[in-house]
């Protein structure tokens, strides 16, 4: 089968909204094996829906599409009005659909909120359409098939253009577009994809350690750049969804046998993901274990997002930001003679921190970090992108520490995500039993 | 002038990118009255890239585009067409371009990486066509005049796909779209927008406050839900960019004159923002002020999202999370009774959390949070969602603070920044004079 995804939105055109919808569809629709050749976006105007659907259904055979996914224009205004433009052109009276206006009726009871007339234009169906109702919003959508009057298999489907709302109406018409496929004796080819995360090692030493799982065609293994972090996709086709992810398991493991020293968990395909604070979490939980940050250039972001997760009190009982010099050697008895002699972003002054924030919470481990974010106050000896990690454990033993350097270029912000990432990093390392201490790691740009 | 917005890539189909160049260009097109009806994205296939050109440059005439613009596929491989197939399509040869040659080299030769052959085929361009240098990247893009060959003005334009990339090229872009606009004796219908933060204060309240604005159309008035704020978008259009900005000034002032205590910032259209981080960095350092937070539900996002900014450790020493009741009492000198009593989400703590934190890093403001951001521990007299803000000045007052609700639905993540806007808010408002204490503010749904 294949599918092309139009956007319904006079909002889309004046650069207001990204439509972040199309590739979220066309992530949902390649797992299904239905091919997507194009996408579009038109505005709120009858006239301009009606020539793309002459055009699109008119594409020459190979690159005709079955299924027609629109999003958008659904809602109560004049405005929205793509289902009844879909009615005028395939000349299909519109019929007032008794389940919807119910469920719009008492959605506004529920909530004591007065109803419009105009909401109730939201009820109104092609007469031989299928309306997909919405768990989450007012407007329902549409499974339309329309091949009798199309001359071919031709379906069209319609979601809001809140992308929670479409998220939660998928899976209804994924099953609708599976059944079509079913009919006309198509073998599902389901794609099941996976994203391996990994942190502390750069995209190209990884894909030289993966190189020949990369050249092999099933499943497929890429690397992908993301966000102070890189991820390994694994993607493998199969007949059905259990197949295809069962493929994926021998190169997982593999891959993790080579490189999981820098693994920290990994997401599916709808917008979950895996954050090294989640990891962190997790194996502090798992051992009992609480852990004291004391920072400095990162202004208080590993502990945000060291409490990002539910429970977070299970690990976290207290973290400062010693920003000022003054103020890590009356908290955390830094010693004046080391911020004299070595200056606060220094190996020495990272290592007092973590022991002085472990005594000061009497936590397990204490982890700190003291670095230079910018854009200003880098020098030679130690510029921007500059960061000292001490980290202590609970046995007694030194306080291991490690400097880092990161691209200077990337704004103050990133710098600071960067940073973090590395704390969290050393401490994933620590409680694993793979922290190396005095590495100098320099991240490529 | 029309322009249709076209991205080429497979991997836009495919989903693994959203499309954000389309909105991007979308917004700074309507900045100069340009009118965009279409955005398409289609693979790196050149009989489908042959068959949008086709389709798009033959729309009937109010419709059809005199400026294409392209996005993706100038990359240095063998999938990256676009510049080759437009020649194709209106039968051009390829040339050598020099100075594209040469940089392209030079490129390479400062950053002492190999070249490959297949960068030089960046350099390639149809023989009367105009390069767009890329300052920040590799490939060049392309300023096409077509319309001898088209028989009607017809102009491609053509960007990298990276977003960085095309910003950095797009002024270029824009002065050979007003230079055809003027020749074509188009008078240029400039639009300035501008968009006003608000926040404590919801849309629907903002927008009865404003009613009358919004209602006239000349510069419009809207407003704009955004993160944990509510925008006003403020829109004029006229012959030239000042003329057109000057059109705002008024409106403006009656806004600010109206709803000035909510008001936190400005912003215009090129990804620019502003955020309460900011407007309090900017006050505390105008009036050289230091501010010490204590933080509990919140973990450390107010300490980090203050200290985001450059030259942060001006107003910023020391800032503490005290997550445990313990550290709150041994740290900051919370009172084990008011803890027993009241419970560690209550207006007291706040209030001694505020005292505690200002005295401990000797600030000129104390700012203190303890709340619950869920999902668990809520109960019905203290649900999630419920956060005390306390603020302490310099004038030796006694602590004001402020009981908080927001929407329980939102996931912790949003909910810690919902709070940390109040936090901020609070902070504002008390360096402006604003500051209403004891103020019950419920966030509408």
């Amino acid at each position: 089968m294949k599918a092309e995804i139009i956007a319904v939105g006079t909002e889309l055109l004046l650069g207001d909204v990204i439509n972040s919808n199309a590739a979220w569809l066309s992530k949902e629709l390649a797992q299904l094996g239905i091919d997507v050749f194009h996408h579009q976006t038109v505005g709120d105007n009858p006239a301009r829906i009606h020539a793309l659907l002459d055009h699109s259904l008119n594409r020459p055979a190979p690159d005709r599409p079955e299924a027609l996914i629109f999003t958008g224009g659904l809602g109560p205004t004049q405005d929205d009005l793509t289902v009844e433009t879909l009615a005028q052109y395939f000349k299909t009276p519109m019929v007032l659909d008794a389940a919807s206006e119910e469920k719009i009726r008492s959605y506004f009871i529920a909530r004591d909120m007065p109803m419009s007339k105009t909401n109730i234009k939201q009820a109104l169906r092609p007469e031989d359409a299928q309306v997909l109702l919405n768990p989450v919003g007012t407007a329902p959508g549409l499974l339309w098939d329309v091949s009798t009057k199309a001359g071919q298999p031709t379906y069209c489907l319609c979601f809001p253009g809140v992308p929670k709302e479409l998220y939660a109406m998928w899976p209804q018409a994924r099953d609708f577009l599976l059944q079509k496929m079913h009919d006309a004796g198509e073998t599902p080819t389901v794609l099941a994809t996976k994203f391996l995360h990994f942190f502390g090692i750069g995209e190209s030493m990884l894909a030289e350690k993966l190189a020949d799982l990369m050249q092999q065609s099933t499943p497929t293994v890429a690397p992908y750049v993301g966000r102070a972090e890189v991820k390994i996709r694994l993607a493998a086709k199969a007949p059905t969804q259990a197949q295809a992810e069962a493929m994926l398991h021998p190169v997982q493991e593999e891959i993790l046998a080579r490189c999981g020293a820098y693994y920290f968990g990994q997401s599916g395909t709808s917008g979950e993901t895996a954050t090294l604070e989640g990891c962190v979490a997790s194996l502090l939980k798992a051992k009992q274990l609480t852990v004291a940050v004391a920072e400095s250039c990162t202004g208080g972001l590993v502990s945000s997002r060291l409490t990002d997760l539910p429970g977070s009190s299970a690990y976290t009982r207290l973290n400062v930001v010693t920003y000022s010099n003054d103020q890590k050697a009356r908290l955390l008895g830094v010693s004046s003679d080391t911020l004299a002699q070595f200056g606060a972003v220094s190996r020495e002054v990272a290592a007092q921190m973590a022991v002085g924030v472990q005594k000061l919470a009497g936590s397990d481990y204490g982890l700190s970090l003291t670095g230079i974010a910018g854009p200003d106050g880098g020098s030679d000896e130690k510029p921007v992108g500059l960061v000292y990690i001490g980290l202590v454990g609970p046995e007694g033993t030194p306080p291991l520490t490690q400097k880092i350097l990161v691209n200077p270029r990337y704004s103050r912000v990133d710098i600071k995500y960067w940073f973090s990432q590395y704390a969290l990093h050393s401490l994933r390392q620590a409680l694993t039993g793979t922290l190396v201490p005095d590495e100098e790691a320099a991240i490529p740009a």
